[in-house]
């Protein structure tokens, strides 16, 4: 056998991260498993194993958080770089390796700062704090809700104190699902938004009514599946390393690039329901698996943020799904499957339909116009009651006077108003934003793939849709984490992120 | 408020109790997680997905390994045992809870027999090995096993040294599967079932052949399975605590007494697989259900070994779901559901054709009377392995020996002897006893059944089953391990366990 002489030793450096690589897969491990019994939970599971679910999750999750913590990890991390200073050691790591490190210590630190008594008090409360607020909901009572949230927020405030901040405490709780979000970049973003979508809703409403009682009606649901997967399976969502199932609410459970699952759930009445559900978690889940399987279990084998994941299903669920090009190609395919259900909608009839406004309570039942204005309010009321300027019980005027002044109507109670949903009871602070940004990624995302890719809307109207997703996953999905939204959105759009994309596509789409 | 005066302090020896019940039972929900990955596996998981769920099952059992020996667990331990010697310090715990101690300390010190080494060792022989028979197999080349299997059996001999017996290195692999079995025990066992059960065979093949052609055909696997469904809610298994799914293999999984899942397959042809094999299935499932949910994490809050388990399967598929008072009730419910199939079909004829006798190739087909004869064969040959006193190279030839002289017939080829199943190559040497001694705690178990429970037939007949499962909840389930399995029926039948139950059955119901 002939010796291979351009073997080389790998490096200490190398063969260290290797070693800290193979500890945080292992944590890894236990997360993923514990997205597979949330994933049961939510689709298969007996009804009556609730509790001992509970206890599962519970277990997995405390032996996560001691592995993140522990002793075998920080000494394996503490070869690489300096936890306590930063100051990188294995300075001939390439660079990929070396911002996964930097990150692997900023997760640790993270892990470490809040105490155990604040962690199981924050369980408890939240815990305590849901079924208050189902109760309050059902019987339209804020005041069952009140002395709870009070808690949850002064709670959370400490929270931010513990996470640490530079200038607001709600950056702190912001940071946890979009690293680096500040107060400071977020509002005059949304005072942007705000400016230019307030007046164009009222344009939009002046504009007249728009029909779309076609797509209301009683669908079959298997042929909605069939339809449904079909396009699923168009746009690269690949059945061999994934699944489409049912859930009262659904969710992406992205496992490993090799295990992302998909849910969904079927509308009563509206057709395009199930679809646009579909594509939006489909592409959730075209993100989870175009992430290099090699690098699982370190952070360049995770997403960036929850606004970067939001960015890759609104991309397909707003920008292709509730395009032209779209349903150029997918209409006569709509119409095989419902034969003779609308023969005679004309595509633009049809696309009218599925992008009409209308402002509604609730941001899941919201349009792309009015989407960011339900975002919009509950960020300047959560900002102010984490900075203080504001008091809990001020909470249900102030929602009423803020679904007044941005959507135009006024919730009939609280139950549709500030009781509408169940993130504030799971002490949720700071998550709402991503929400907006999402969408306002993939804008200038979706400006820029139109712009290098001239004639796409004629290879979409042909049915050619794999380029898009090959698109995501050279720009976006590959690099795990090793770039924050704000860094990538440069690297691929060549311009600094901003509300401009967004508004300008609603504004051409609209006016 | 009143104060309850009432109220003792627990003891130390209770509170040290509770302390390793609390640690172990955060061991069993990593172990249940591992059959919720093992359960998914079989049933929903993406084809594609199958690499990375060996990663995450290998991660976990990595993981309750460590805990099972850490000294978390050996501390918690030793306030309650001498772990070196035995020793019970805390005297003054419920006999139950003393049995739970000592049961904790067995299966401590045997989790610490084996060196990581060794596990490692084992672990990669085993998955080569499984490769390589599937090979041999489909190439019907025995050759190709042999290497694997001759190491296969000197790691096995090894592992009984490991493991330490008293007697026979045979009996060390044995107690892994059902505790203090030994060849001692068994042998005299096999030895007079062979005596019976041979010149039996013979008798019921001189009484010529039986009608079971009209099993055959093409059945709607929907309503199989809603005949089915129905029968397992009538003997008690709640479905608000599982379910019913599909898959190649049969299984039962057990995750907790509130979540414990079955699965079926359709036969190609006959009408009654379905039903015996949720039978069976749900026998396992009823044991699982049964034992005393606040136990759970704690020996008591586990099944006593896997031949008592098989026992539980066996009652229901065989005592059970193949006597004549079962199918008094629901031949006219299976004639109702396929109408028209067999309308003229008697209850004695279906009851013979049910309880056809013909020896085949393969356990997985047999019926209860020749079903033990392959397992009888397996254990001569282990044993012989194991003790060294056969080589491997001999296998094939002393495999169709047995085969003529138990069963009077012969493989046609290595692929259906000696080949035939996947036990050696997973390195199960010691299972293969449990399979038939299942079947004989049944049979001494349904006489006793029997006779408390005069009239037992009648409201079968009526289609009473659920008296059934509280008799075995009561008699076997509650109890968890506290008692061994020959404990047990001693307890619950009054006797010695023997072989003379089974035969008695076998003879009456034959002869």
């Amino acid at each position: 056998m002939k010796k291979n002489s351009n073997t080389t030793k790998p490096s200490a450096s190398t063969l260290a991260y290797n070693n800290l690589h193979a500890i945080s897969r292992e944590i890894t491990h236990i997360e993923s498993t514990s997205h597979l019994l949330d994933w049961d939970q939510e689709t298969y599971m007996p009804p009556g194993a609730a509790a001992h679910r509970a206890e599962q999750l519970e277990a997995l999750a405390g032996i996560a958080h001691q592995k993140k913590v522990g002793s075998s990890f920080k000494n394996a991390l503490e070869k690489l770089i300096s936890v306590k200073s930063g100051t990188l050691k294995a300075k001939d790591l390439p660079t990929r390796q070396q911002a996964a490190v930097r990150l692997w210590r900023k997760d640790f630190l993270r892990e470490k700062c809040l105490p155990q008594s604040f962690t199981e008090k924050w369980a408890k409360l939240t815990s305590t704090a849901i079924n208050a607020w189902k109760k309050a909901k059902t019987d339209n009572n804020f005041k069952l809700f009140l002395p709870l949230l009070t808690e949850l927020v002064d709670l959370a405030r400490k929270k931010a104190d513990y996470l640490t901040y530079k200038n607001h405490p709600y950056d702190a709780l912001m940071d946890l699902y979009e690293p680096e979000l500040t107060v400071e970049k977020v509002t005059p973003l949304f005072t942007q938004l705000r400016k230019q979508i307030v007046p164009l809703l009222k344009s939009i409403k002046a504009a007249g009514p728009i029909n779309d009682a076609f797509l209301n009606g009683t669908w079959s649901h298997e042929l909605q599946l069939e339809f449904s997967k079909k396009i699923l399976t168009n746009i690269g969502y690949d059945l061999q390393y994934g699944r489409i199932d049912l859930s009262s609410h659904p969710f992406c459970s992205g496992m490993h690039p090799t295990d992302t699952r998909v849910t969904t759930r079927f509308h009563p009445t509206n057709l395009i329901s199930c679809v646009s559900t579909l594509l939006h978690e489909a592409g959730h889940a075209l993100y989870s698996m175009g992430i290099p399987k090699e690098e699982h279990g370190s952070p360049l084998g995770e997403a960036v943020s929850m606004a970067l994941h939001e960015s890759q299903s609104r991309f397909w669920e707003i920008f292709i799904g509730q395009g032209r090009p779209f349903w150029s190609h997918y209409l006569p395919k709509l119409k095989a499957t419902f034969p003779g259900k609308f023969d005679k909608v004309t595509l633009e009839q049809f696309y009218k339909a599925i992008n009409k406004v209308t402002p509604s309570l609730i941001r899941v039942d919201a349009d792309e116009v009015t989407y960011p204005l339900h975002v919009i309010l509950r960020y300047d009321l959560e900002r102010k009651l984490i900075e203080g300027s504001m008091k809990t019980k001020e909470i249900p005027d102030a929602w009423n006077a803020g679904m007044k002044e941005l959507l135009g109507i006024t919730p009939p109670n609280d139950q549709q108003g500030c009781l509408q949903d169940i993130h504030w009871a799971m002490g949720g602070f700071g998550y709402f934003p991503t929400y907006a940004l999402g969408t306002m990624y993939a804008a200038q995302l979706f400006s820029s793939f139109a712009k290098k890719h001239k004639g796409w809307d004629k290879r979409v109207a042909n049915g050619e849709l794999l380029f898009i997703k090959e698109w995501l996953n050279k720009e976006i999905h590959q690099h795990g984490r090793q770039f924050t939204s704000f860094e990538l959105i440069k690297r691929v759009t060549g311009k600094e992120f901003d509300a401009g994309a967004f508004t300008s596509y609603l504004k051409e789409k609209y006016l």
